[in-house]
């Protein structure tokens, strides 16, 4: 795996920074020093595990990043002179899988980042995710020659999915074979939540492949700023919030019993089992009462204990948020699933707990 | 307040999408049509709360997207037929102010959405964050007449600081003034994890002021991007998360306790405080025994249950994630206090559990 620094166009040619980046140097070397440069900043401590990928020589140059201000208001504090020079043009960097997250929406670009985008344009073969109506968009940003590769997976249609195996064998053998530089997994959403990156990762760790997370806008977030309301407000019963996969009411209901005093409760995939997840969230006597044995029997007393939750706890359900079928519910535990029923909710995000009091059903311009 | 839907330049001139919507019909009464079929697609559904603003008319007819696809690989399912066109080009909306997520990054764009970008591009005034070393280019993305005013906060800084009272008068003033249309206020991160979001809200829905949330990239999935690591794993130790603030350890330690059980803890605002968030999250018995004894007075026998965590569980300290300052450690809950010692942990992500025994310190390229 060798470095070639080939200078590829940075996305946004329209901008004023980008203007600016474009003014500056383009040679090549100039730009490795840079990046170079930037991984010094970015220091590498000791470690407890393993690394996945070799820690390649890191510079220790730093530049100061000298630049005119034109605001009118007061200055930001004063640049670090290990500031990173956010003008380095784009450049590909060492073969690598990159694991990106394209944000929520059903494939639009509205939630992509800008450093996603640029990872897209590098990238010589993409293996993406069933990212729904407008994935065309986010995959027009590829370059022509790239390949791309569709490994969908959606509830209830086995015959039609890829399996998680079968996933992780495509990732390591376009990889080993050298065919291809950037090897870009692409997922909905963002990948480190709810997003099966553990199986990947550990695929790519045994063939020795090096790998990059690249985080994108999670449904976490973007459903809580859908229905207006913040995740975390101490004075509005919000100290913490927890996540889950809605699975577990029936599977695991233990794991909903380890959130009982967790104030807010997001649950992820609990939109075709929401009165199992209800039950699971208010510690229902009548629910799951072989594991609730088991659990007294394993676990002490906390089968026994009763939710933070009631039935007149509020929640809110938002149904693909940022995209085509998108849909928003606010409730109480003790009606949400009459409100919601004969509704398809997958794929939602279910958020339960005081805080949820200040969801709105306010008008919203997704694709601003 | 009145809707005037004037045509404004996309973000990403060289995008092959954007060359495809720029070929698309230009009319700002066609796209005005096509934004409102997106307000009807994305419909809303019965509140059991008030709403901040005001539900404009949602149009109901909806057109298919039809589009040809040049893609070699099987094609995601069959497009909706209530499908949004995404080739909308940007226009500008009713009023309001827009809370957007900047992502993480010291400032730099690149964890800025496509969507925050081309809400920056059509801002009248921007209120931000200090957002680091970078806010030049983050806040080139607006109009060269857009007002920029700083009120940016620093741990330690009272005399410099903006109060949050300040911030909302400001947000409240300058959108009922009428002499600005899109008025943004630009945090760091994503606005609805310990953003402060809730007091901005509440300042803007008793002026019956319309707000927007738009999600950003959290420090939560860019710090566990960083080390490499997913959140959430079942087979691994990672059934749940939960998020806490750092400043809990010490002023509210029972908030600690809550999370016993909790499989992964991510604490954020810990890196002033990483003695005392180890010793609550370890429910040391030589921890807050003032508060114990309240906790046990009040809540029973939760002051006395032990925590998941032992001295060698696992975790990752992330400072500045992303940013010019940015730098990992790996360690157990036994030995992090001493692998940090003497570091400026300030601001950190700090993730605790199992499932953190897949974390690296892999080399990475932040600023691709």
């Amino acid at each position: 795996m060798t470095t070639t620094a080939a200078s590829v166009e940075w996305c946004c040619a329209c901008c004023p920074s980008s203007r600016r980046r474009n003014s500056s140097s383009r040679s090549s070397s100039s730009d490795n020093r840079r990046r170079n440069n930037r991984r010094g900043s970015s220091s590498i401590s000791s470690s407890s595990s393993s690394s996945s990928s070799s820690s390649s020589s890191s510079s220790t140059t730093s530049k100061t990043n000298s630049r005119k201000s034109d605001k009118t208001p007061p200055p930001p504090p004063s640049p670090s002179p290990n500031s990173p020079n956010s003008q380095t043009p784009f450049v590909k960097v060492d073969a690598r899988v990159f694991i990106v997250g394209a944000g929520v929406g059903t494939g639009s670009i509205q939630n992509l980042t800008i450093r996603a985008a640029n990872i897209l344009k590098s990238a010589d073969v993409v293996i993406y995710d069933d990212l729904g109506v407008d994935s065309e968009e986010t995959l027009s940003l590829c370059g022509q020659k790239c390949k791309k590769i569709y490994v969908g997976k959606r509830g209830g249609r086995a015959e039609k999915n890829t399996s998680q195996a079968e996933i992780n064998s495509l990732l390591v053998e376009l990889s080993a074979s050298g065919r291809y530089k950037h090897v870009v997994r692409l997922k909905g959403g963002d990948p480190t939540i709810f997003g099966r990156l553990g199986n990947e990762i550990e695929a790519l760790k045994r063939a020795k492949i090096k790998y990059e997370i690249v985080p994108g806008v999670s449904s976490l977030v973007a459903s809580a700023a859908a229905v207006g309301m913040p995740l975390t407000e101490t004075m509005r019963g919000g100290k913490h919030f927890a996540c889950i996969s809605g699975h577990d009411a029936k599977t695991n209901p233990d794991a909903f019993r380890d959130l009982a005093d967790v104030d807010t409760v997001v649950v992820f995939m609990g939109g075709k089992n929401i009165a199992s997840v209800v039950d699971a969230l208010l510690m229902n006597p009548t629910f799951g009462s072989e594991q609730a044995a088991a659990t007294t029997k394993s676990r002490g007393s906390k089968a026994t204990a009763s939710s933070k939750r009631t039935k007149s706890t509020p929640c809110a359900v938002v149904r693909d948020v940022d995209g085509a079928k998108e849909k928003r519910w606010l409730g109480t535990l003790g009606d949400i699933v009459e409100k919601t029923e004969g509704e398809k909710l997958s794929p939602c995000v279910f958020i339960v707990g005081e805080i949820c009091k200040s969801a709105t059903l306010h008008e919203r311009n997704v694709y601003l």
